[in-house]
C-alpha cells in the first residue's frame, strides 16, 4: 500500500474513532501500533497462532490473544504453523509445547508462571507462551501484549514469570444497594438487581483488567457487610459473576457478618462454639460450593467498629475465624480475617491489633489467613508498616493496601499509590534468620495482597484517570512483590508507572518520563501538603474529606484529630517510645532503632514516633516549626508544579483526559492550599510562632477553616 | 480507490474500532454513511461551509456541524463560498442569509425555528441552514444532521419547523447525594461533589443529546427538593451547569422545596402571605440571576405526599406559586407548580387535583404554569388524560410524562413510550370551540411538556438499550406535539421509532421494519401482561415493582392497589361513572360520552370507569373473566414474540447490543409471566371461576407470589 493511501487510511482512522478518551479501555486499549519500524517487526515475527483451546481458560487466552494482536497489529492472523507462528498453550494442550520438553522450566514456574520465548523448530522460528497450568497461558497472553503495547524487542525473546504471592485479590466495600463505602467513581459496577438475569459487559471487562495484571480474586461485598448477602437469593447471583469470572482465573469470595446465623438464619446466637451455629456454616458453606464449587471463601471483618464477633460470646478472634474455616476446609475454601480491630479504651490504637492477635500465633486453623493493613492505624498518607508483619510466624497473613483514595484527596487527586505500597513491601521487619533478623522485608512476610478497590460504575472505572494506575499497580506488586524463586523481579514503582503511561497514554520517550516524574512525585507531594513529617490522621470526621486537625467531638477519642497529633504549646507529635505508649516495644529491635531516638528518626516519621519540641532542630537545620511550614508549602508548590508540567502536555496529550486533569489539578491545587492553610494556622495556636519570613498568610482566618462543613460527601452512608 | 482497498479499510475500521457498541453516544453516533450512492450524494452536496460564529450558541452549531459531517462524510470539508457550500446562520450573523431575504419565512418559524433549503445564488448550488435566532440554527444543523443520519435524499431541500411548545424541559427526580428516585440507569449523571471544579464529559454530551431534539430545560433535582439546593454552595455548582448548558440553548430550572426559607433562611415561617418569607424569595431569586442571568425558575411540589407548601398555612395553592412568581417575575423567571396533589381522604383520588385546582383558574400569575401529570392518578401503563387538560382555560399548562419506567418495568423491560404519550397528546378533552368543543386534543391546550427523566450514569445513560428511545421520543414530541403553525407535522410513534433506529441501529429496510414492530407494539404489550382491561395501580408497594393486587398494608388507603381494582365476588374494576365517584363529570360531555356506558366503553378503558360482573359480555364476545385471562395470556405470547423477534436479529444488529437486548427480553418474559400469574391467581379468588380451557396453571401458588420479598429495589431511598 503506498504512502498516501495510509496517510488516508489514519485520516479515517481519525474521522472514525472520533470519540473521545473516556478510559473505559483501561490499560487494554490495543490500538494500532504507531511506530512503522515495529510494527513491522511485529508483523514479521507473529504471521500466524496455534492455540488449542481445551478449556475455557484457554478459549480466553485465545480470544484475548487475538483481540490483541488485531488491534496493535491492525490485522488479523491466521491459524497455522508457519514461519513466525505465535503458540500458546500447556504440554497437555499444544504438541509443539509438549516435544520442548520444558518440563523443568515450567515446575519452577509454578502453577500459575508461565515461559515465553523465542524458538527454532522444524527449520522455522516462532514464540511460544507456555504454562503447567491454562491459566498460567493466561497470564502468558497478557504479558505477550503488553511486551507490544510497551514497545519491546520481540526478536530474541526469553522469560519466565511466576507470582510472588498466591492470593491477590481486590476488596470491593459495595454495599447491596449499590452504595460504594469510601468509593469516588460512581457507585457498585455490581448490579445485583439486574443479576443474575443480566450481565453487564462491564463484568467482563472487569475480569480482563484484573487478569492481565494476575489478580485472581474479589470479595465482591463491603466487609461491613449485609447477612442477606448469604441468602439463596444473592447467591445465585453471586454465581453468575463466578461462572463469568472463572474463565479469567479469578475466584469469588465473599464478606460474611458473623451474626448471619442469627440475621438469616434465625438461631438464637452466633456463638462459635455452638453446634448450632456450627452446624448452621457448614450448610451454608454446602450451599455456595454447590452453586459455586470453586468459591474463595469468606472475609471477616468482627469485633471492629461496631461489627459482631467471637468476643460478643468471650470467644477469641481464633475461635471464630476457626469456626468458618472449619466449615470451609472440606471445599478448600480459606477465611480472610482481619486484624483490624480495635477496643473503645484510652489505649494507643496503633498497638490494639498486635495486643489482639499477636498471642493467638499458631491458634489458626491451617486454611485462615489473617488480613493485616499496611501501617497500624488506617491507610493513611504515610504510616510506619504495622507491627504484626513477621511477628505471627505461624499464621499466613495477607497485607491490605488502600487504592480508593479514602485519606488521600478522594478521586479528585493524582496520588500514584506505588511508592507507598513500595515503602510497606519493602521495609525491613527484622525478623528474619540473618543476623539481627536484618533481611526480611514485609513482602517476605505475607501470602497475599488484597487491595481495598477503587472502582465505581464511572466511565473510566477509578474516577481520576490517573486513578486507573493504582489498580494496575496493586495487581503488578502483588504479582511481583518480590523477587521471586522463578526469578522474575520485582518491578519498581517507576517502572510500573512506565508500564501504564505507555498503555495508556503513549509510548513517546518524552511525554512519557513527563508524566511518570509527576505520578513518582504524587505520592509525597500528598504527604507534604496533608501529614507531613509522620503527622497522621488530621482528617475530616466521618468523611474524611479535608483537614480537621482541631476535631475533637467524635465519640471515642481515638476518632479525634487530637487524639493523634497531641499539639501543645510544647510540641507536637505522639509519643510511642518508652516514654509514651511504647508501641515501638511491638517491633524487632532492628526495626526500632530506625525510629526509636528523636534525634535522628527521619523526618518522615518523627512525629508518628516522638512528641517534639516546637523549637527541635531538625536536620535540615531548620526548627520542627519552620520545617513543618516548609513542608506545607513545599505541598503546595509542588501541586503547582504538576499543574505546570501537565499544561506543557497539552499538545501531547488526548483533548478529553488532559482537560479532566487539568481540572483535577485545579481542584487539588485548592485543597493542598486549603490542607497548609488550614493546619498551619491550627498548630500556630500551639506554637505561638509567626510563619517564616517569606511564607504567604492563610486566605481566611482559622474559624473559617473549621466551620466548613461538607454535605453529601461521597464514599459514607449519608 | 478500488474495492479491494476499500473492504480492506472497512476490515480495518472493524478492528480499529473493535471497541463494543456500548450506547453511549446515543442518537448521535455519525459513523460514516455505509451506502456508497448517499454517500457520494452527499459529499457532492456539502462540500464546504460557511458558518460565522458571532455567538456561543453559533460556534456549538459549528462544531456540532463539522464534527457530524466529519463522521458521516468520512472527510473534512473546508471553509469556503464554492459550489456545494451548506451556509448556516440568521441574517444577522451571514452576509448570504441577509441576502436571501427570507424574513417573512423566518417570521413565520419564530424564535426557535428554522428553515432549511436547496439554494441557487451566483451560479452555484448551496444549502442553507437559516434562522432568526441562533439558537434555531444550532436545531435546523442537528435537524440537517438527522437527514444525513437516517439517509434522507438532500438534493432537493424546502423545509421549515418550528415547535409546537415552549417549554420543552427534563425533570431529573435527582438527589444531592446522587441517588435518584425512581431511577433504574445508576446513580445521577450530576457529580455534584467535584462541581463547579470538574465539568464531567458527559455533561457536554447531555447537552448535545438535549438540544439535538429540541429539549430545551432541565429540572436539576429531585421535586422532593433539598432545601440545601438553594444554599450558596450548590448554587455555584448549579451555575457551572448552566454556563455549560448556555451554549446548547437549554435552560437550567431548580425543584424548590417550600419550605426552605425555614429551613435554610433561618424564618419562623414559610407562609406565602408573610411579608419577610416574600422577601426571602425575593433575595433568593436576586442571588441567583446574580450567578445565572437566564435561569429558567422553580419546579415545586407542594402539599403532596408529604411535602410542605401552602396550605400549611391555611393557604391556596395560588397563593404558594404566586408567591414564587412574584420573586422571578423581575427576572423573567417562571413557576412551574405540579399539580399532582391529592388528600388522605376517602374520596376517590383520580378527580383530586381537578377538585384542587379547578377553581383556582384565573388566579395565577402570569408567569405561573400548572404542570399536570398526563392521567389522573401516576404514570400508569394506561390511564385516560387528565381531566385538568382543557378545564383551566386561563392557566397555562404543562403535561408531565414520565420516561423513567417507574411503573413499566424499570430499565428491563422493553417498553417504547411513544404510543403513550401520543395516545395522550391526541385525546380530544372536547373543551374546543368547535360545536361539542370537538377538536381540542390535549397538545392543543398545553404550553410546555415536562419528561421526567429515565437518566443515571450508566454508560448507556437509560439501562436498557431501548430506553433511550423514549428520551428521543420525549424530544421529538415536545417539539412537534401537534401540527404547528409553521407547517412541521407532529411525527407518528412510527416515525419516531423509524429515525432513532436508523441513527442507533441500521438503515437497513428489513431490520429497521423489524425493531420498529416491536417498539410499535412493545406499551401495548406492557398494558397486556401488567394492566388490562383498564386496570391500574396494583403494582408492589413502595419500590412499584412487580404485580402485588392483594397489597392492602398502606397507611392511606389509597395507597393500596386493592383500592383501585375493586375485585370481589360480583366483579372488578372502579365504578367513577355517577353512580361511584363520579368524578368522570369532570371531563366533558364530549369526552364522557366515550367511557360512560360500560356497555360500550372501550375495552381497554372498562375497569377505569366501571365496576364490571365477572360475566359481563365484551366485544369480543367473551366474558369479563375470560378476556382478562385473554389479555395476560396475550401479553405474555407477546413479549416472547418480542424474543423470537429479536432472535432473528443475531447477524444483522451488534453483538454487544443484541446480547444485552436479550438478557433483557428474557428477564421481560419473567416477569410478564410473573405478572400474569399473580394477577390471575389473585383476581381467581373473586371470580371464582377456572382459567380457559387451553390456558396454563401458574408455576406456583398465590401464597407463593405474595410473599416474594424484593430487597434494595432502584429507585427507592433504601
Amino acid at each position: 500500500m503506498n504512502k498516501q493511501v495510509l496517510t488516508f487510511l489514519l485520516l479515517i482512522f481519525g474521522f472514525y474513532c472520533s470519540r473521545g478518551e473516556d478510559g473505559y479501555r483501561l490499560w487494554l486499549r490495543y490500538d494500532r501500533i504507531d511506530n512503522p519500524t515495529l510494527l513491522q517487526q511485529y508483523r514479521d515475527n507473529i504471521t500466524c497462532y496455534d492455540i488449542k483451546t481445551t478449556s475455557s481458560l484457554l478459549s480466553t487466552a485465545k480470544e484475548e490473544l487475538l483481540t490483541g494482536l488485531q488491534g496493535l497489529l491492525g490485522k488479523g492472523i491466521p491459524e497455522a504453523q508457519q514461519e513466525g507462528c505465535l503458540f500458546a498453550g500447556t504440554p497437555a494442550s499444544s504438541p509443539l509445547i509438549q516435544s520442548l520438553h520444558l518440563e523443568q522450566d515450567l515446575a519452577s514456574v509454578g502453577k500459575e508462571g508461565y515461559i515465553i520465548r523465542s524458538i527454532h523448530y522444524k527449520d522455522k522460528h516462532g514464540i511460544v507462551i507456555a504454562a503447567g497450568k491454562d491459566i498460567g497461558v493466561l497470564y502468558g497472553v497478557f504479558h505477550f501484549l503488553r511486551l507490544l503495547q510497551t514497545h519491546q524487542d520481540i526478536r530474541q525473546l526469553s522469560m519466565q514469570e511466576a507470582p510472588a504471592l498466591s492470593y491477590r485479590i481486590l476488596d470491593h466495600w459495595d454495599n447491596l444497594n449499590r452504595t460504594v463505602e469510601r468509593g469516588y467513581a460512581g457507585m457498585s459496577i455490581w448490579n445485583w438487581w439486574t443479576l443474575p438475569g443480566y450481565i453487564d459487559p462491564r463484568y467482563k471487562d472487569y475480569a480482563r483488567a484484573n487478569a492481565s495484571i494476575g489478580i485472581n480474586g474479589a470479595v465482591l461485598n463491603n466487609v461491613n457487610a449485609s447477612p442477606l448477602m448469604l441468602t439463596g437469593d444473592y447467591l445465585i447471583k453471586v454465581r453468575a459473576l463466578a461462572n463469568l469470572f472463572r474463565s479469567y482465573g479469578i475466584k469469588v469470595y465473599l464478606s460474611v457478618k458473623f451474626s448471619a446465623p442469627i440475621e438469616i438464619g434465625g438461631l438464637k446466637t452466633a456463638d462459635p462454639l455452638d453446634p448450632e451455629v456450627q452446624q448452621w456454616w457448614r450448610q451454608k458453606a454446602g450451599e455456595i460450593y454447590r452453586l459455586i464449587p470453586d468459591f474463595g471463601g469468606f472475609l471477616v471483618k468482627a469485633n471492629s467498629e461496631g461489627q459482631p464477633g467471637p468476643q460478643n460470646y468471650g470467644r477469641t478472634h481464633a475461635d471464630g475465624a476457626n469456626l468458618l474455616a472449619d466449615a470451609l476446609a472440606p471445599h478448600k475454601g480459606i477465611v480472610i480475617w482481619r486484624a483490624f480491630v480495635y477496643s473503645a479504651t484510652p489505649d494507643d490504637r496503633a498497638g490494639q491489633a498486635y495486643n489482639e492477635f499477636k498471642p493467638l500465633d499458631g491458634k489458626f486453623r491451617s486454611n485462615v489467613l489473617l488480613q493485616v493493613k499496611n501501617g497500624p492505624i488506617d491507610f493513611q498518607p504515610r504510616e510506619p508498616f504495622h507491627p504484626l508483619f513477621g511477628a505471627m510466624p505461624r499464621t499466613p497473613m495477607m497485607v491490605e493496601f488502600q487504592l480508593t483514595q479514602e485519606y488521600l484527596g478522594f478521586s479528585t487527586h493524582l496520588v500514584y499509590l506505588a511508592p507507598l505500597f513500595k515503602e510497606c513491601l519493602d521495609a525491613d521487619t527484622y525478623t528474619g534468620l540473618h543476623p539481627a533478623g536484618k533481611g526480611a522485608p514485609v513482602a517476605s512476610t505475607i501470602s497475599g495482597m488484597a487491595g481495598v478497590a477503587n472502582i465505581g460504575n464511572d466511565i473510566n472505572w477509578c474516577g481520576h484517570p490517573f486513578a486507573q494506575a493504582n489498580w494496575y499497580a496493586f495487581g503488578r506488586l502483588a504479582w511481583g512483590a518480590e523477587t521471586a524463586g522463578a526469578g522474575s523481579a520485582s518491578p519498581s514503582s517507576g517502572q510500573i508507572a512506565e508500564e501504564w503511561i505507555r498503555q495508556t497514554f503513549t509510548n513517546d520517550a518524552t511525554v512519557l518520563q513527563t508524566i511518570k516524574e509527576m505520578m513518582l512525585a504524587s505520592r509525597e507531594i500528598a504527604v507534604d501538603y496533608m501529614t507531613p513529617l509522620g503527622l497522621h490522621h488530621i482528617m475530616g470526621y466521618d468523611h474524611h474529606y479535608g483537614p480537621a486537625p482541631w476535631y475533637d467531638k467524635a465519640s471515642r477519642p481515638d476518632w479525634n484529630p487530637v487524639y493523634y497529633h497531641q499539639a501543645d504549646t510544647a510540641g507536637i507529635g505522639f509519643d510511642r517510645t518508652v516514654t509514651g505508649s511504647n508501641v515501638l516495644q511491638q517491633y524487632a529491635p532492628g526495626a526500632r532503632l530506625l525510629w526509636e531516638d528523636a534525634r535522628n528518626c527521619p523526618d518522615a516519621w518523627l512525629l508518628w514516633w516522638h512528641h517534639v519540641p516546637w523549637d527541635h532542630r531538625m536536620q535540615s537545620g531548620r526548627t520542627l516549626w519552620e520545617e513543618l511550614c516548609h513542608k506545607y508549602d513545599t505541598g503546595v508548590d509542588s501541586v503547582r508544579w504538576m499543574q505546570k508540567t501537565w499544561d506543557r502536555l497539552k499538545e501531547t496529550v488526548d483533548k478529553e483526559r488532559w482537560e479532566q486533569v487539568q481540572m483535577l489539578l485545579a481542584i487539588q491545587a485548592n485543597e493542598a492550599l486549603w490542607w497548609r492553610n488550614a493546619c498551619l494556622l491550627y498548630f500556630q495556636t500551639f506554637s505561638r510562632k509567626p510563619l517564616p519570613a517569606g511564607a504567604n498568610q492563610p486566605d481566611h482566618n482559622l474559624p473559617y477553616y473549621e466551620n466548613l462543613k461538607f454535605n453529601y460527601a461521597p464514599g459514607t452512608s449519608q
